[in-house]
């Protein structure tokens, strides 16, 4: 697949800019589960999540004439954050569109980086087409968060850090939203070890990917409340992110609410992280199954720390 | 001052096993200081703690003799585990003396890198005399949290880190115990930036290296509770740490146990970092002094992130 190639490139665009995260072992877990547990700790990226890479990725493939016209997102939090930063450090202009669902902390975050915001009515989807339409009549970029091919090979630059920190690993666990991710990474992955099990996590009430990939099409996936904020939305028609979830991903691991809480909990005492809903989705899914892998080399992407205090004491207590 | 040159042959010694950990501009903290604040965020090194640099350092600088015998440490916590980490690494023995007062959390992680635990009546102080004297009965290495040329050029390899991330500093804020973290950094830094100003934090429930410089000597200083239990327990009589502290740290900060409880609870909700108390205590000294310096160049460094859950909830609730 030529993502291996634009993932190659994206490294070396991005590099000089990212957060190297570390890939540590995680004692306890392992102890827990009895596969060999690492973390690749993601959250320990600029702006609290992986979203920076594909952002900066993103932005720096465009033209000064597009970077001087600006950039266009629509988010609920993490990739606002990830573009603000992105378009702040290339100087262009940033527009964040957010639904007035998203969270307080992601907002102010993404203002405090620069980025103006707009407030709309309504849901992601909803953010999302007004974007594009502004995108559409400024000239303007319009920047998505998943299904944008420069997007995913920054993502998958993660990718390409966990080959390096370890050779021989069996499985990765991973957060399924959009798919931009774990369809990067995987790519990447499978394409330097096509043995190893990529397993995808999601919110029970909210498992749009594995819907989408069972129906063999996209498919609007009605969903619920979740923890896991940031995985939310469903998946875009046309997505280019579904042929690699369909192709890469080996399992799904769906897990519920309370698995999730449990999970965010859990990784607090073993590793003393604080990580938001989607990373602890991916713990939740590791220790659900992980007794599957005895022995395993198994790496749990931990996409993201951007949790406000007051939740994670809410869900944690 | 010799040391650099031991900070530099240790950078290279421990380079790849250590984790280079990140440098991450704070907004928020910068808003509510008006400073330009960076974290650096060394809770990210293995461990937990900064203390897996100075142990790995000097573990890597014993022969194979001096390895096979193994190594002895006696320690609350972070030391204990940089040590079990680094012997396990190099399959070098590793005893850890504790006192029964000891954090349940840090004494398991320590037990559960391989290393022997003996726990002690008393205090830090009686569990070292007991350490010391079982090295000298058997020919194991003592290592000493702070009071070791190689354990200090460790810690100071955190000073080249922020050296390359950021070449115009003003200010250090660093939180000081028996001074080996502040010692090792300050001397890398003041080295090649001599005007950059090294501000140590500490508790005012127990100031022992601030209270001896103040004497211009070793003096032993009463200690009450403080949250910050990995810088306390005193300045051993004739360490080495003492004249570093005394030539290079420009201004001391006294923190009080509410302003270090506010620090924790303000850097989990700006950055979204739970962190123990030894680190918040250097939040605490730059949100108590962070005004005098208006749009300085500041970087904080962040020890250590091991804390119990239920401690982190019970001081930040």
């Amino acid at each position: 697949m030529n993502l291996v190639n634009d993932i190659l490139i994206a490294e070396k665009r991005i590099k000089n800019h990212i957060n190297h995260t570390a890939f540590d072992y995680s004692m306890k877990l392992s102890q827990i589960t009895g596969a060999q547990v690492y973390l690749k700790c993601e959250h320990q990226q600029r702006t609290g999540s992986f979203k920076f890479r594909g952002a900066m990725n993103k932005i720096l493939s465009l033209n000064s004439e597009q970077l001087s016209k600006g950039v266009i997102a629509a988010s609920t939090g993490n990739h606002g954050q990830g573009v603000a930063l992105a378009g702040k450090i290339c100087n262009s202009p940033v527009t964040v569109y957010v639904p007035q669902t998203a969270s307080k902390l992601k907002v102010d975050a993404i203002k405090s980086w620069g980025a103006q915001i707009l407030t709309v009515d309504g849901d992601c989807l909803a953010a999302e087409i007004i974007a594009r339409d502004k995108a559409n009549k400024t000239g303007m970029t319009f920047i998505s968060p998943y299904n944008d091919q420069e997007v995913m090979a920054g993502q998958g630059t993660i990718g390409i850090e966990i080959a390096q920190q370890c050779q021989d690993l069996d499985v990765l666990f991973c957060v399924v939203g959009g798919g931009g991710l774990i369809g990067g990474i995987a790519s990447y992955l499978k394409h330097v070890n096509p043995k190893i099990k990529i397993i995808a996590c999601c919110p029970q009430n909210a498992p749009a990917m594995y819907e989408c990939v069972k129906a063999g099409k996209i498919i609007d996936v009605p969903e619920l409340p979740t923890i896991s904020d940031a995985t939310a939305g469903g998946v875009e028609p046309g997505s280019i992110t579904f042929e690699y979830c369909r192709d890469l991903i080996d399992d799904y691991v769906l897990v519920s609410e309370d698995e999730i809480a449990n999970a965010m909990k859990t990784l607090a005492q073993t590793d003393s992280w604080m990580v938001e809903g989607a990373a602890a989705t991916t713990v939740a899914g590791l220790l659900k199954v992980g007794e599957q892998y005895k022995n395993k080399k198994v790496v749990v992407v931990l996409s993201g720390r951007n949790i406000a205090l007051d939740k994670f004491l809410d869900i944690v207590k």
